[in-house]
């Protein structure tokens, strides 16, 4: 198949990048290169499957040219500010909403049937117990996980609209190699310039589910060939979680370092974020996919990789 | 209190604008007349409570002198394409989302701290069963529901991050003076143009609640004034509904006709409709507010409004 990856250099887009050229599917990337690297799919230049574009998905002018030669059969939609705690208004609402309004209007127009949007758990919002699919109300608190839900909402509608089938994935805490931004990348940077003293943004208790991209990349290939309805909405992750205080002392560990390590305080890192949440997997474990590593064994991995010793 | 009333020379709008001046606040009326008309807002010219100013809610420019002369303690937020069957994507993105969207921004900055919000059962999508407010999941199927529903997940996320409270009415289908569509508009301005004749859209077994406006913004002015949570989410509506087959026999008995009633058949009037639903209105009732009338008087007495005999 031919299929467009929006984001498609960023930290997640470039493993899907990598699976589908593997699965030998031909890959067009277009990444702004704002979050996104270009060195991140270098490996794919010389595959003849792979193309990269430098572009905004918001800039029509750019995204015309890419559907007028090329005829896709599918789409997966990463583009989006990832670094949540960035957290600004206009920023979340030009590159997580108006980048999927503007591409499902395209994708409508150019007959492209098939759409694997990347959502966010953050769409529940500060909810207890363990969030499923169908659950509601959802009253997100950050802006990041607010135009993730404000794109969920136009897609359902573009489902009904214009025949389009969708795969909607609500993503946990995503770690592996590339990563760009998040707390093991915070860590690691802080000790890199100080390693005498790490800061730790919150009380350190603040727990979530980690999966290694690996693992998630693998789901979301495995969801798409198995989930046949019109919308296919699916958490992804492990049944466990990491505190952040387990990951301070993973990555001191593997640092081999001593510093003295200062919480910052308060249940949470930044307004915005969600503490603690938990997903009901039981969806995608009855279609038959099932996370192999843990929540602690996937951070331990991605410090690892971070670090070259895996 | 000075309030600001966004689509206020609207349908609904309008009656509101009335009820905010008769309490004794001052408001500023915003309207493109796009689909809302000065006449509407006419009466209220005099009062010294109340001033229009004709303005697209997403110019800046025009927002920004409204907001730099006015000290406003509470927005009422109307502006939208009400006209559903529309379904555009650009145009409900405009006049359903980015009004939204651009107006938080500038409550923020100017400090506004109460929203009232008009949204809609259309963000439920085609649910079975009586809807409650935190039901899941949402999936519109028209533009309009799905622009509403991003529209509650951008107030959400402001509710955290600005300390924001926001009142978030999501309305039935609402009837009385100064319609200028919906079934009822539609109906009696085909039977004035071929009185012989009338083209019923669908089955004619969709079956809605319908709530005259006087009761909707009573029930509106009530729950501001009496729920002060953080984010208060209320379905509106009569605990009974109208199906489209007796609005028209309605219309054609008020109008003293006895047309040929053709339906084009199907379960929906058009692509996007919802053709039945229901309400939970226990949170509502739980609050203290109840409608007076059924939907069927509600409808009755918009018909005879309509043609000038109520």
């Amino acid at each position: 198949m031919k299929i467009l990856v929006t984001g498609g250099a960023g930290f997640i887009g470039s493993h899907v990048c990598d699976r589908l050229v593997k699965d030998g599917h031909a890959v067009v990337c277009v990444d702004d290169l704002s979050l996104g690297r270009e060195e991140n799919v270098q490996q794919l230049r010389g595959s003849g499957k792979f193309l990269f574009v430098k572009a905004d998905v918001t800039d029509a002018k750019a995204m015309r040219k890419i559907f007028e030669t090329n005829s896709f059969d599918a789409c997966f939609h990463l583009a989006a500010n990832s670094d949540i705690m960035v957290n600004d208004l206009n920023i979340d609402y030009r590159k997580t909403f108006l980048t999927t309004h503007v591409l499902l209007d395209f994708l409508k127009s150019y007959r492209v049937k098939q759409l694997i949007f990347t959502s966010t758990s953050a769409i529940y919002g500060e909810k207890a117990g363990a969030l499923r699919e169908d659950d509601g109300p959802l009253r997100p608190i950050s802006f990041y996980g607010a135009f993730k839900l404000a794109s969920e909402a136009i897609i359902a509608a573009h489902v009904h609209q214009h025949g389009l089938q969708a795969w909607v994935f609500r993503f946990p805490n995503v770690v592996g190699r590339r990563l760009t931004h998040g707390v093991i990348y915070d860590f690691m940077r802080k000790l890199t310039l100080r390693p005498s003293e790490l800061e730790v943004l919150g009380d350190g208790k603040q727990e979530k589910p980690y999966l290694h991209v690996s693992e998630l990349v693998d789901a979301m290939l495995f969801a798409w060939k198995k989930a046949n309805g019109d919308s296919n909405v699916f958490n992804l992750g492990a049944d466990s979680s990491t505190t952040v205080k387990s990951i301070a002392a993973m990555v001191v560990q593997e640092m081999g370092l001593k510093p003295k390590v200062r919480y910052t305080g308060g249940d949470r890192g930044w307004k915005g974020d969600v503490p603690k949440f938990a997903y009901d997997l039981s969806r995608i474990h009855a279609l038959g996919w099932k996370a192999k590593m843990g929540s602690n064994d996937a951070v331990r991995l991605a410090i690892k990789e971070q670090l070259g010793k895996a």
